[in-house]
């Protein structure tokens, strides 16, 4: 326990300390963070200057600027973990390239034997309608038959791996690229809540791989207790929120002024009458519209 | 004070929640902080793996990385200031654009009647040999001169913006406009360590204007307190090193092999004989030999 | 004219080589660009692989990925503009960080005198509703009196100036602090183009400073001209589109069910009875769902 | 062949439409860019202002903006690039953050059976000295055993592979985990050339690894033709440089004041005697004295 003059966040101060398992060998770590819900406030408060309280309360003032995409404030948070994940899921990670980051190098070190072996139930066939994700449950012989390679190609790689590097004393950076992609590694990672949450928007979305939603999943969480207030807009305004085109404002409210909105089996079929929408758009549009007729 | 187990950094800690004057009514807040040098050991010790700590300590390892622009371990630590300083300081200021900002708004608030009035020292005139800097001290008709401009100028500007935006309620954002250059402002700055020492870098250097120097130098010294490791690398492989070019290190080694190099004075007339290089490079060239042949 | 192997945009050419006044001194200038519609298409199929275009056409797959905020290959399109626009103008444009920039620099260069002066219809109290901008008309006392100080202050500050940095040969660094914000400035600005139509999303809003929205909607016009498909899709996917809340999908679904969302006038009162939104959170959602129900 | 008003590079037209191959199944394709040498001086022209013409040709003013970093100018000319590589290569590819990619997805595609197999004469022993590479040539013991793991491992992980997605349907996304490092993966990418010269210092060194650099070279061809002034500056003052410390530059003057520098292999010793420098110092600044005193 250190005293300091920082500022603290309650909520984030208990994840510090402890890393919390994901999937079979992964795990997340807070290892540091900078402000409180305040911070994003206090910010937020020098832009408006000293005369401009219009917007009383912190609440208030975090759901407007989130309603807004007055994305800056939310800038003056900042958060670092340590994170160790599959090389498949790196390789997503990385992507969100406003972040800082330093990896364990396959260069310098014999990487551990640890490699990711899906649980049953999370082995599916590719779906039907995403074709970028997993659909239905697969057969027995599917899931036996992927465990297995699952398993045995990755052991067979690491103990040809050992004896490459270990034995025979190759260079490490070439033994180790017969390792498969479920190879663990692991990273520092540092990046501000604002492009955090819009990692979290796009990794914890339903079309976002299952493996890496797993991390979000549990960022997310790490988020919602040290920044509540930031989180709570977060998901009202973002996550849960959904955007309407000119067109589909356009066409719902021709659907709502002659009720054939209410007509939900039928809707897709009076909006391809009344929009020139592509049939991939009006299935979108379709599912948004349930979001409000339940 | 508050508990956190979050590391702290001792030096960093006595510069917060406490403003230093800069100019005649800027300043520089240190308003928060993350991780120490030991943050930049940390994450560098990742990139390594376990097995390998053949750089034994942290000021070693430190200088090592900063030896060899190993730079995103001091992407590890951040600072968060706020900072009060006239506009076209600012204007240079957010160049560096890899930074979060929160800036006052001239838009929303009646900017306070705060500007820069330079010293008579600091009144010089145009350098001869550096165009975009100052040289010799101005006459005293110059001096005075320039002081008259700088506050009856201003002064008139801001009385008409009170009258228009207070009395005749034109909009702000329109008002402002005939205030000064010198006019202040003021906003929340977020940094990491890398990138505030490329800034500092830049803006310590003899080349900056004056006043963005005042403000450097500050900062340096917040580095300075709460980062010795850092900063001592930085200093002695950055802001005090020089860098030969591949023709400079050929040219040296001629010179020195001939002894030319200790003829100090006829050293210019020398290399022009012996290089291709322009005046310029020339005369660039001879200070860094002067550095070495004190 | 010059013969090239790369992809040209038509739409884009014709803007080349001349530019375009906005405001009384300032221009925009289309300097160069770099791929057009169909290499935004062209990097989104990399990511799509070979055997997969199941999205058919170009404009259906550009408006698919600008539905779903796939921005980065709306980054694969390069612009560069020569613009000169007013200091306070200048100020606002460089919060765009995600672009590069060259400025004239007034410690090198005497800035010539060229100040923005705004026309009388442009003269405007503070607006009573939206408070970082203008609103009703000014008096007549107003908007001569505010013309008057947008006149003669520059030119009493340009003429000080004058005398500053050519007769008393004072350093332009220093020299330069008395001109006003309405001073221009010029720089070469060079930007892709999914940080433009960021860029242009909030600059061409209705809450932008007028001034800017004036560069922001010449520089829409050249989009619309060289990149017609994405164009068409951010303006109706994202310029004219809407986002509702969790709790705003809510509380229209309980509005269209019991027939309340048909009273316009009455709206406000109902949901603040049916929601627990702020009151500014009100009626910024009733002016959503006014763009449903015309 | 289209005809444009832009400024071409001559150069660079001829890297376009036809690919280069790197290792065994790899290439890198010019697909565009923006800009030639010109385009970088007037951009810096720009900063300087109209009245600014010391620096008289664009030679001398790209090897100045160089030799002081001055970075924006070079950021003004961009390139894209379709670049094939293994998939380890990729992942030092991407921590270059300021660029844009887009990558083929495992996720959507069935990914070819293509991997890399280094020959023979790359296959080396984990260097002694650099803790990060390759060193002496491997036995041939040591280079089969490889080469044998090269090649059968990912042999069995694709057809494994294939078996899963394509027999068993099994999710793309899930099948290819099992796939090694060494996969051919390809993305568009997009950097300025000032960032892509930075890239092309970290990764044409010779701590680079092998197969990075291979690319790294043919990069460094192309923008050799296309921007041969601003690569001719990039190779004087940054690649073939050396930055020598604040205390390298006293010891050297100490080294040549009594003559000591002279005597090479005595060198490390002496710098041991007058300097607090560490053995790995030293043994970095010997390297550097030994390319003045060749």
């Amino acid at each position: 326990m250190n005293d300091t003059f920082r500022p603290i966040s309650k909520g984030a101060e208990e994840w510090l300390g402890h890393s919390v398992s994901v999937l079979d060998h992964g795990f997340i770590y807070l290892v540091d963070y900078m402000g409180d819900d305040l911070a994003i406030e206090e910010a937020a408060r020098v832009s408006y200057g000293p005369g401009n309280k219009r917007v009383a309360d912190s609440t208030g003032l975090i759901r407007y600027l989130m309603r807004h995409s007055h994305t800056s404030p939310f800038e003056m948070v900042e958060l670092k973990f340590h994170v160790k994940m599959p090389i498949f899921v790196a390789r997503q990670w990385v992507r969100h390239r406003t972040a800082s980051m330093n990896e364990i190098s396959g260069r310098y070190s014999v990487l551990p034997k640890e490699f990711y072996i899906p649980e049953d139930n999370d082995i599916a066939l590719q779906s039907e309608t995403n074709n970028q994700g997993r659909g239905a449950n697969a057969s027995c012989t599917g899931k036996r038959t992927a465990k297995k390679y699952f398993v045995t190609d990755p052991e067979s790689a690491f103990k040809h791996y050992d004896r490459l590097v270990n034995d025979l004393d190759i260079a490490k950076e070439l033994g180790r690229i017969i390792l498969p992609l479920s190879t663990y590694t692991e990273f520092y990672w540092k990046i501000d809540l604002h492009n955090l949450m819009h990692f979290l928007h796009l990794r914890m979305d339903s079309h976002a791989q299952f493996e890496i939603r797993e991390y979000a999943d549990i960022i997310a969480g790490i988020v919602e207790d040290g920044w509540p207030m930031a989180y709570s807009a977060f998901k009202d305004y973002v996550v849960k929120s959904e955007r309407f085109s000119a067109e589909e404002l356009r066409v719902l409210g021709v659907l709502m002024d002659d009720g054939s909105v209410e007509d939900i089996t039928g809707l897709a079929a009076i909006i391809a009458e009344k929009s020139d929408l592509s049939s991939r758009e009006i299935s979108e549009f379709v599912d948004k519209v349930k979001r409000i007729i339940q």
